[in-house]
């Protein structure tokens, strides 16, 4: 009988995978600034991996659709999951600017933004767990998040205010600089998901 | 007597007005794009378009304010119609850009686009009407439009991708790449458009 | 025995304290702009602003966290705390920017659009002090910083066209562009606070 009421509590499931997705694709990120030579297959595996983000994403909204109550608002659920599709979306790019401009060689600001993106994507899965107990520790994650993004922007202001001194053509200096602004975009996407996590931690505080 | 309650339903038509707007300014900006010697006359057109956007805009805003019980939550009208709001603006953004940058050739990436985004804009048109309804197929709508920001998004990356090869002067590969951004911000903002509405739904089912 | 209870109303205060801490960032900005010789020591004073406003973003989530009944909902405190948080980040990157950037001199353009900004930032300050007692004139000032944000967008949409008349260095044109780009951005985040302002006023009409 009770079969037809659908449970209500997968939902953290699909943040848990869909987090655990980005935490695969930061990695593989990680590895490509690390070894430029494979970018070709390493930006087509991120790509799969955001392709199966996609299919989290439509699931839960599939499940949302059909589900009559759910443990958070809905509209936390749907904010939530479209954060977590950004932040794949932002690792894909990443990957796929540095396959398609033909990017010869990596720099170390560019390894230093991966790995910073990469300890986002650990946080981020911490946060995704504890957040089915509305676990205090969340925002400790949330505050580790910011201070990993202002990290990130650091480094990317340095790097590109030092192409301004040193890179001679107009073409690579674009080019580098737009890298820096997608390993950028990254760590703000992270940051985008730990303010929506606070956010769903304080109306349940 | 009832004359006093404002009738609680017209915020659709609102948003049947701003999507209606937008088809028309996605018309002129798919015709501005196919000939380029009347973009000085065509980005003025959109301009007013915009502004008939902006007047949609505020009366929304003062009839919210006005009314008591609306038919979906108060936030939910304010988000779409702001987010409607800056589609028109980004679309009025790509015609000022291409006739301010004094473009004197169009190329067929921006042409696609361009017939991508008045694809978005019809299919918007289509979800605000279904709206009123909670009608499921925004649903489909909304996968849709999401289908079509990815192929924008494709194209846009292609597009770039081959200025880096073939430019040489980087001052036209600026102005290019700016014009593909442009199109790829109007196609994200028809993508958060569509989310919004899918969260509308999702609230309602 | 009501020790115990939280003050409820003292989030007005936060957003009062982020708003004026925005206003002497937008202060020394201006003087920047008008004197870049100090640039150095301008953009650490702002920095040294950047800083105060996180811990008012910080005091606000912790307060947050620690209280029951608010005044307004949570999830808009947190919204706006942070839409005040993001427009101090893009007054403080401006000015890096300009900094590291090693920008000699400033233009008419960038002077008045950091004019713009000082004028968003007095009415962000008004509209938070009308904020508490819900006044409806929030709508005349969130209408204000709206046109103002369309002015300042026009003027860095005219001094970018020029650039690309006039600066035949690309180099120099990546760097003013961009300048005249965060000035932008930090008029859209006023624009996002008082859309935020609007939607809190729009609930408890």
């Amino acid at each position: 009988m009770f079969g037809f009421i659908p449970k209500n509590n997968n939902f953290f499931e699909f943040f848990d995978r869909a987090a655990n997705n980005i935490l695969s694709g930061a990695r593989v990120l990680e590895e490509l600034l690390q070894n430029p030579g494979d970018a070709g297959e390493k930006s087509k595996i991120i790509k799969d991996i955001e392709h199966v983000g996609d299919t989290i994403t439509h699931e839960t909204m599939k499940t949302l659709n059909k589900t009559f109550v759910t443990p958070i608002d809905r509209e936390d659920i749907h904010s939530l999951i479209c954060a977590l599709d950004d932040v794949m979306d932002a690792i894909d790019e990443v990957a796929d600017k540095f396959y398609r401009y033909k990017f010869k060689t990596t720099s170390e600001a560019a390894q230093k933004m991966a790995a910073i993106l990469l300890k986002c994507a650990e946080e981020t899965v911490r946060a995704a767990t504890g957040l089915e107990k509305m676990d205090a520790t969340i925002n400790h994650i949330c505050i580790e998040i910011n201070s990993l993004e202002n990290e990130a922007d650091r480094i990317s202001n340095d790097a590109i205010a030092k192409l301004f001194e040193n890179e001679k053509d107009p073409i690579e200096l674009i080019k580098w600089k737009e890298l820096y602004e997608h390993l950028e975009d990254a760590a703000d996407g992270f940051e985008d998901v730990a303010n929506i996590m606070e956010g769903i931690l304080v109306k349940h505080a």
